[in-house]
């Protein structure tokens, strides 16, 4: 197939996505051309107009349908606490969970001083405003618990301390169902050092 | 979220990809939405055209750009041999392989009561058609080795008997590489069965 033909095209792009190899995207696009024209067009209008169709939140960055989120806009949140979280998969993980009843703060970027991302690009000011603003009590920061993550928590709670609000980071230890033997040695000595009274 | 929300009509639609499950289309639809708005245009423009910019061949029922595809057109495949295969993805993967050099018919379905695809259902008249109007002298058929691929096959041989044409099989064996250890039972008596003198 050269490379002007459609189907290489779009098995081109398809193998752009994240876990999606050439082979797999080959037979993506072979389904797509033995399904009915109705189904890919669905879903072409679909990827082509979701840019438009999603708005991120101007309080909190969480996508939506709306300029401010359903979640900013929603009056039984506790107003008082903040999660700080990387991305917006990372949000609809912990609303999943039912276990947070307060407001986000979505980054969209982590400390990443060799992609090029430092503290400067990290949009913090807008952070501070917001706990300035709706005097926030206590900020969870629940950036993933791996080295950009720690290290974008790190940063984000020196930035925070002047405002004296309460600035705290999950818990990290053998997750539910863990096996101790089969669980590695840095999580292990977090679980240790992490320890509460029973 | 809702059912009218854009993220998750583009996860409904994106996990009707075969493979791809709701937990990857969504970390597919929040990389969409991560990347720029270029990405999913482009995919979206690729999809919702896909139907009409990719032909089916008239002639043989491969894909291509044109009316009639460029393995009918080229004048340097021999025209009297015929390999019959059950879709595109068979025939690119022949093409791949480099070893046939005649011209195909795609039969785009297999024989398959269950499903409601009968004998009746079967393009196989204008398979009929070709090798009277062509006078090919041999049809290779290349279905799969599967229940259905094997009863097609059979179909196939009975319809095109009358027409004197030499009709063959792809051999069925112990695939290259392949150890006879870990080899299934119909495979080992397939291979046995179809063995060549030395």
């Amino acid at each position: 197939m050269k490379a002007d033909d459609p189907i290489r095209q779009l098995v081109v792009l398809l193998s752009r996505l994240p876990g999606i190899g050439e082979r797999t995207a080959t037979r993506l696009a072979f389904f797509i051309l033995g399904t009915g024209a109705d189904y890919a067009t669905a879903l072409g209008d679909a990827l082509s107009h979701i840019h438009q169709r999603v708005q991120t939140c101007e309080r909190c960055g969480n996508y939506g349908a709306t300029q401010i989120c359903k979640i900013c806009e929603d009056p039984e949140r506790d107003s008082h606490i903040l999660c700080v979280v990387a991305r917006v998969p990372d949000l609809v993980a912990i609303e999943t969970s039912g276990t947070f009843r307060g407001r986000y703060h979505v980054l969209h970027k982590l400390l990443a001083p060799l992609d090029g991302v430092g503290p400067e690009d990290l949009p913090l000011d807008a952070l501070v405003a917001r706990v300035r603003a709706d005097s926030i009590q206590e900020v969870i920061i629940a950036t993933p618990l791996n080295v950009e993550g720690e290290s974008t928590a790190l940063y984000a709670a020196e930035v925070l301390e002047p405002l004296g609000v309460k600035v705290s980071r999950i818990a990290s230890g053998v997750p539910h169902g863990g096996e101790l033997e089969f669980t590695d040695q840095i999580t292990l000595g977090r679980a240790l050092a992490g320890r509460r009274m029973l």
